[in-house]
């Protein structure tokens, strides 16, 4: 309660004559032994000070109050049983609630230390989290390192100390004592340092073991019932590169046994089509942050898969009406401050290099001022409109390193990038061209879940907007108009637009349930005008193009991410890196048929090779069966001497005999249809 | 003479009772007033101070003299009549010589100065020079500039002194005195505060007009008699781009009107071969110094050109058992620490970007490192070798910008790069492969002009180079063994090796005469040893490989260049940005018949269009020569009955009629053979 004084002065009435007492602060100090909480029905209570969440969560219903396993103050989570002394904006936590798991896995998480405290000498703490996904417990050994292998012995830890039921405390200590307790743990004494010099330190305790505390733990270890250790990955303390690399120990814990079993069966899905163990298993590519976070290699499995897209979509786009150019990543600082990047997007763009002469480049973070530059080369007519102007273009964003993942979230990328220029009344019709060139681009990659969402200015806040109603107005209308005579399902959403204009945006989810966006294709009016932009109309006279700024497959590395999730790493014939393994029963007798057939390939330039390794049959076939091959040709005497092949197409089980005309001819349909039937 | 004063003293003799005067350093001051002087053949003569070149040459043969336009003192130019105060190494230099030529383009500058001086008021003047190539005068302006059409009456001023053949006289002023000549001119005042406080300002005087000087001038302007202005260009002062933009006329000066002549015409031949010349005719790329010099924009018609290449040379090295991979441009600066590239190579390569987390992210001016990545990302077995890893791998490399031009010399480069990796003993078949596939490759293209030259280390430093005897000894002897094998003529150089091994270069020349590199061979023993790069070998032990770094067709920048410059812009039909022109007589009338054309041909990817301009049919044949386009069709009423068109050729007059279907066959196979016949 504080050293609020009590402030009473002696007064005389002088017309009763009597002396007496003016207690000046009193109803304060009232108030103040008071805590109000309002409750998240706007309803507001007032509780005595020390009250607990769950003396709180009674005094609304006795099962309420069984139910409660924590509080939330001002967002803040409290134990259920942790003296309140400060009122605020409260929420009981059931147990059932997203939040009451969370809770759970606090305390799970508090329970896995001591396990490790108690199994491990000379161990340090990093960081230690709870959240929808599960629990992490960050950890340093100085000698060796917790291997996954440990994870069976460190759950029989926590059974034995769930089954103790020991109680968890939550104890403050002042920062100095909390410094000495923590002593020779750098990471632990690094977070108390972190704490002001007047702020309490919270530790949760479980019998001897104390370590520093944020969030809520459930009374005791015995709540704790379902709980499974995952994995062991590294993981930089706090999340830089170039801070130590610490063992994280992922783990999750659930209230029922069926809740933890279905949440298994999803990673281990999620696992499968996981972009980054496909890419590991195909040897797609891989990342070495000691070289560069999100700074991918292509390995040339992976390379090949990306060069395929690529050419399919510049003669994609080149059939359909693109100018494909080559513009520098580079160019000078002036050019993004022109474009407005600098000011408004400079956190994700990398710092600029001094070049000693007042000259200042910069990594591009985005194509569109390249091609302005361009655009802007020559004086541009209305009879070039709509110009298109198209790019792989590679392109630099400072992504933060946490969010950094495979290729799905990196800092070097190469985008599929468009940007058409268009009179006013040309929007409708140019973004039903673009609208019906990636429903194509999608069809033939076999990409069906998506969902369009076209986004348009609020229009009660119209003033947050670039300044043209015009513009706006007859825009947005046009794209409407574009997608329902295309008959295509959409969503509106109003207050969605960027500042420069309406957009579409095609939406996908990942593997591990993320939203993407796959497609965009955005309205720009602002930066016509930055850059000047003109072209000479039938009238004679300059007007200002429209821009479009247009993504089919978004950037190379996301969409390849995105396709070895949607197809599980099983690549269709004419994206994967091997098209072919041909299999000789025997090397002496039946290798320079399959090296002949090989040859024959080779120059229709379909991907095959010929395996040369002495194993067994079986293993063989497993093996080009693992690798996702499309198709495994075995060859043997039969086949040497009908001119035929013993095919197995990836994914099924039997064999098929067939003339070697017939499969060539049959691998090259597949192949140029993209693997459809249609 | 210098301000040594004679050190005299008065010594008194003992024993003759005399006092005498001894003169100290009288051979010193004697020696002084002599100038030894070293000719060239290595004989030594003194002269008096003050001397002239002129003297001197006459002290050899009366003729010398008449014939000394200039001497040339250490190195430095002096003119025939300046009187010389140091002795050195003399060369006396005569009018028919290269240096003869040099000092009269040097007084030709002078004139024109003086001209510039003479017709316009308020100019300043930036550097001026004289060189083999002619001769150039920066101006500034501050009102307007001077323009190419002003060369005609600044060519007649500069006559008129001629004729009047007014003197060229030197002056040495004090740097404050220079200062005060020059004030107002910023350029010059830079010039002169350049100089120390005690050094000596030289300046050239004609008439009135005053400017700083170096080198040597004739002693008249009647001296001069052959020159020629040809051009005006931008030109930033000192090279900067961050300084003041001046105008540069480019000029030269010959002793007969033959040399003149013939330089003229060759002048005109190399513009008409200069890729940045062509590149703009033709729309193939432009680069825009205020956005970033060096920094190419590839405008479509280049980027086709450069695509069609790309994507030959990634086939041809694929279908030659290379693996293409993808490689982040960005990497830790470690690696280049690691590579040794920042120790030995840190001047061209762009500044690091300090990332704030200690992490230092660097431009790569290489891509080996990045090979060595995906070298290193699997342990590599011998059955693996040669390990042939290719990218198309951009670089970036931070030339001078005086050194940059158009495509040629750039700063931000795409090269077609690869490097293998193999066993000591698979070096000489490796090689051949390599050579091989690049002699196929110069063929595909029609390249013939090329010389080979192996580089060894130099037999009598071998401790200049990576120690290793033996794997030296056996490396260069397998180079030569497989040049020999395949029959190639070469030269060999002894100590041109670099320190890590030996190589061959092949050489090419440009139009403008610069030797380049157009594809080298470079074994390398050191990056393994770096990078500790490991193999089993069959023995089951880690063998170490060599690595070689080959570039079959250099940058596709540098490329592009070379081959605009070697077909003079008219590409062969595979690589032409246009393939067919199709000109309907009426639009009315044959129009849809030509869009029928060419809508067959844009399924066959032939780069086709129709003019749909209305312009005289003369003026478009015309037009489509101009843009070198390999075929042009003209369609009227007989080739729309016939199902024909009439055909003509890029560089012929005649035109064919063929019926349609024989021309598809005819382009197809054009098109499939790199337009050879053989």
């Amino acid at each position: 309660m504080g050293g609020t004084a009590l402030i009473a002065s002696l007064v005389y009435n002088s017309y009763t004559r009597d002396f007496f007492v003016v207690l000046e602060n009193i109803k304060e100090l009232i108030d103040m032994a008071k805590l109000s909480f309002e409750f998240p029905d706007g309803s507001v209570k007032e509780f005595d000070d020390g009250v607990t969440a769950e003396d709180i969560a009674k005094s609304i219903a006795i099962s309420l109050g069984k139910k409660a396993v924590a509080g939330k103050v001002d967002g803040k989570f409290v134990n259920k049983n942790e003296p309140l002394h400060k009122g605020g904006k409260i929420e009981i936590v059931t147990g059932d609630s997203a939040d009451g798991l969370s809770v759970l896995r606090e305390t799970a998480a508090q329970i896995l230390k001591a396990a490790i405290a108690a199994d491990f000498k000379n161990i340090y703490f990093g960081e230690s989290a709870a959240d929808e996904d599960g629990f992490f417990v960050d950890t340093d050994k100085a000698d060796t390192q917790i291997s996954v292998d440990q994870l069976g012995d460190l759950s029989k830890s926590m059974e034995k100390l769930i089954k103790q039921d020991l109680p968890i405390n939550v104890t403050f200590l002042s920062k100095a004592d909390a410094l000495a307790l923590v002593k020779g743990d750098p990471y632990q004494t690094e977070l108390v340092n972190e704490k002001n010099a007047n702020d309490k330190v919270k530790f949760f305790e479980i019998g001897d073991f104390k370590s520093v505390a944020e969030g809520a733990v459930l009374p005791s270890t015995g709540k704790v019932k379902i709980f499974k250790l995952l994995s062991v990955a590294g993981a930089y303390w706090q999340g830089k590169s170039s801070n130590p690399m610490l063992q994280r120990i992922y783990a999750t814990a659930f209230n029922k046994q069926s809740e933890l079993d279905e949440d298994l069966k999803k990673r281990q899905e999620a696992h499968e089509r996981d972009h980054r163990v496909i890419g590991n298993q195909l040897d797609l590519f891989f990342v070495d942050p000691k070289v560069g976070a999100g700074l991918p290699y292509w390995m040339p499995n992976g390379a090949t898969i990306r060069r395929t897209i690529e050419r399919y979509i510049v003669d994609k786009e080149v059939a359909n009406g693109y100018e494909h150019v080559y513009t520098p990543v580079l160019a000078n600082l002036d050019l993004y401050k022109q474009s407005g990047h600098w000011d408004h997007y400079r956190e994700d763009m990398f710092p600029p290099m001094d070049m000693g002469d007042g000259e200042q480049l910069e990594l591009r973070p985005m194509n569109c001022p390249s091609h302005i530059q361009i655009y802007n080369h020559h004086i541009r007519s209305y009879r070039e409109l709509p110009l298109r102007i198209a790019e792989l273009g590679m392109m630099h964003r400072y992504e933060k390193s946490g969010a950094l993942s495979g290729l799905q979230r990196v800092r070097e990328m190469t985008l599929n990038d468009g940007h058409t220029f268009v009179a006013l009344d040309q929007i409708q019709e140019e973004f039903k061209n673009i609208l019906n060139l990636m429903v194509d681009v999608y069809h033939d990659f076999d990409i069906n879940d998506y969902t369009f969402r076209l986004s348009y200015r609020d229009p009660e806040n119209t003033e947050k907007y670039f300044d043209d109603d015009e513009m706006w107005n007859r825009a947005q209308t046009m794209l409407k108009g574009a997608m329902d005579e295309m008959g295509l399902d959409y969503t509106e959403a109003e207050g969605e637009a960027a500042f420069y204009g309406p957009k579409l945006d095609v939406q996908t989810k990942t593997a591990l349930g993320n939203e993407e966006t796959l497609s965009t294709i955005q309205l720009d009016f602002m930066l016509p005008d930055r850059f000047d932009l003109h072209y000479v109309g039938e009238d004679g006279k300059q007007h200002r193009p429209v821009m479009i700024h247009r993504g089919l497959v978004s950037t190379m590395e996301r969409f390849v991410a995105y396709l070895t999730e949607i197809y599980k790493g099983a690549f269709p014939t004419w994206l994967a890196p091997h098209q072919v393994k041909i299999i000789p029963v025997s090397q002496d007798k039946h290798g320079d048929y399959a090296k002949q057939i090989n040859d024959q390939l080779r120059k229709l330039k379909i991907r095959s090779s010929v395996e040369t390794r002495g194993e067994k049959m079986g293993y063989l076939i497993r093996d080009a069966q693992t690798h996702k091959i499309p198709y495994t040709l075995v060859v043997g005497d039969e086949e040497v001497n009908g001119k035929s092949v013993s095919v197995r197409r990836y994914g099924q089980q039997d064999t098929q005999s067939e003339s070697l005309d017939a499969f060539v001819d049959e691998i090259q349909k597949d192949i140029a249809s993209y693997s459809r039937n249609d």
